[in-house]
């Protein structure tokens, strides 16, 4: 394994106070617990959003920690669910009189935290859920999976509770965003855990992974490398299978490299599942390409459809101003 | 090679229609030759900076190109330079009464495609080289390379010219910065252009190779691979010995990834960087962490300090929309 670390054991507080370091005018890093918060305040009865994850994701979440987006993000270790200790005192840092919001991704692990968290909490608050990952059935057993939607989720109920809504508004914003975000990943090789020190699966020079999730896990099928239009062809007709898109309707196209593929073939492939979609008479009316929800060092990316109505796009439009996502403030 | 693509004659096509389609609201992409301009006017008299420079680094120079940074990138195909053509159009399409400042990194081939372009258009122009790579000695043959400093660059005369400085002035400032700049890189794993299809030179799993470029190059020196603390305090030496950076003095540091390696891994490098120079009694007061001059798939990363004073540090503060770099727009 080759990683610019010192110790795995120090890897994520030496990684985080660096992320502090490096954008103090925006974020501030509190330890024992970790917690990310905005530096700056916030209107009182403002809704605070909080999310949180695993780490080996960035810039999710951490990275969206600012006005406009995030209050307060609780980083785990590498692949592993934050303690409820550090959504405790999220809570407690940012909460402002408005409640609170959790994003939460569909792992068993962030699902039980957050949870026991929110028993412990001395304030109105409520759960957003985010299962975007088509790749696995509805009715898969413990539900789909949160992946690169996390953001958009993010950014429109970010700008939503700036701009002064509240928290049941917030929550039932957050769930429609999310019912109409779909995405599914494909990975050309796989990404290495620090603490496993080897790729977390092994794939032949010829073949491709569909369908993976975000911590290193297998897809739901192995196949032989081919065109980028094929394979973007595939992930589009199970992203039309969920959210059926309906001509004339506006979407945004989000592109999310998962840590290794260069900007340039993202770009590639944002060419041909816009092109796809606008055949299907589909506005793709807004987008995002870049790394944004990473799996380590993971070669691959993700495909994600959000249709949008008026409100989800004024929102998405709406300034932003965090470390990694910034817009018009 | 596993990439995303549908041919490599047309991987850098397809991939410009993406980001010009992704970016619409900014840039506009012009062929025959390939050309990438902001899609706004400016102001009369303002002086044109023009970049350009083989793909495969990108976000560098195309998502660069916006209110407040460069009028326009001319991207020439992977690792090759753009064609004098391309800066004559570039000069056609975006010269409006002040002149073109061309911001050329020291490459042989980019230098006299540029020069052989400066001698058929007809305005007003300078250039300003950058050769900010100290892993060559400044006797080298044809010069030290322009590396991840050429952004800074771009971002200080980007935001001088928007303010209404003249082409001379801005020229002297961008010789300014580019002297009080310098970088080195460092590689993991080699990249693999494309149309080679493999990577450019091998490294075993113990060893890295120090004072990479950003074209799959050598470097100076094949290590064994060793902690982050001890790479970094290398490469500061190198860049110490360039700079003499004295105490009291302000800089900017920019972690720059080279493709593959994961943000949480920049951070850490940033968060010992800082500290290395901090304990120098420099005043780390800018910072730019993330991938913005990318050497294709290449796992690595190079450190920048350049050193500032207020004019350089309320330039770079100035406002920025580009595809990849923004800021109070």
């Amino acid at each position: 394994m080759k990683k610019f670390i010192n110790d795995i054991d120090t890897l994520l507080d030496e990684s985080l106070q660096g992320f502090a370091k490096a954008h103090a005018d925006i974020i501030q890093l509190h330890t024992q617990p970790t917690v990310i918060t905005r530096n700056t305040d916030t209107q009182k009865n403002k809704v605070a959003i909080i999310s949180g994850g695993g780490s080996g994701h960035e810039p999710l979440h951490t990275g969206f920690v600012g006005k406009g987006m995030l209050d307060a993000a609780c980083p785990g270790q590498v692949f592993t669910s934050p303690t409820p200790d550090q959504m405790m005192a999220a809570t407690e840092l940012v909460e402002n009189g408005g409640g609170v919001l959790f994003v939460v991704k569909n792992y068993a692990g962030d699902v039980m935290n957050f949870e026991i968290a929110s028993e412990m909490i001395d304030c109105a608050f409520d759960t957003v859920l985010i299962d975007d990952d088509v790749s696995l059935p509805k009715t898969h057993s413990t539900g789909r999976r949160g992946v690169a939607g996390t953001l958009i989720v993010e950014k429109i109920i970010g700008a939503a509770a700036e701009n002064g809504m509240n928290l049941s508004d917030c929550k039932a914003l957050g769930d429609r965003v999310n019912q109409m975000t779909a995405t599914m990943g494909v990975a050309l090789n796989c990404c290495t855990v620090p603490a496993l020190g080897k790729p977390t699966f092994e794939l032949a020079d010829d073949e491709i992974e569909m369908g993976v999730g975000i911590h290193g896990e297998r897809g739901h099928d192995t196949l032989k490398l081919s065109s980028a239009t094929d394979i973007v062809e595939r992930i589009a007709h199970a992203i039309d299978d969920d959210l059926s898109p309906q001509k004339g309707q506006k979407a945004l196209l989000h592109i999310n490299g998962l840590g290794s593929t260069p900007l340039m073939e993202l770009h590639l492939i944002y060419n041909i599942a816009a092109q796809y979609w606008e055949n299907k008479g589909i506005e793709i009316c807004r987008s995002l390409v870049g790394n944004y929800t990473t799996s380590l060092d993971m070669t691959g990316c993700s495909i994600t459809l959000t249709l949008l109505d008026e409100e989800m796009i004024r929102l998405w439009d709406a300034p932003v101003n965090t470390a990694n996502f910034r817009r018009g403030c």
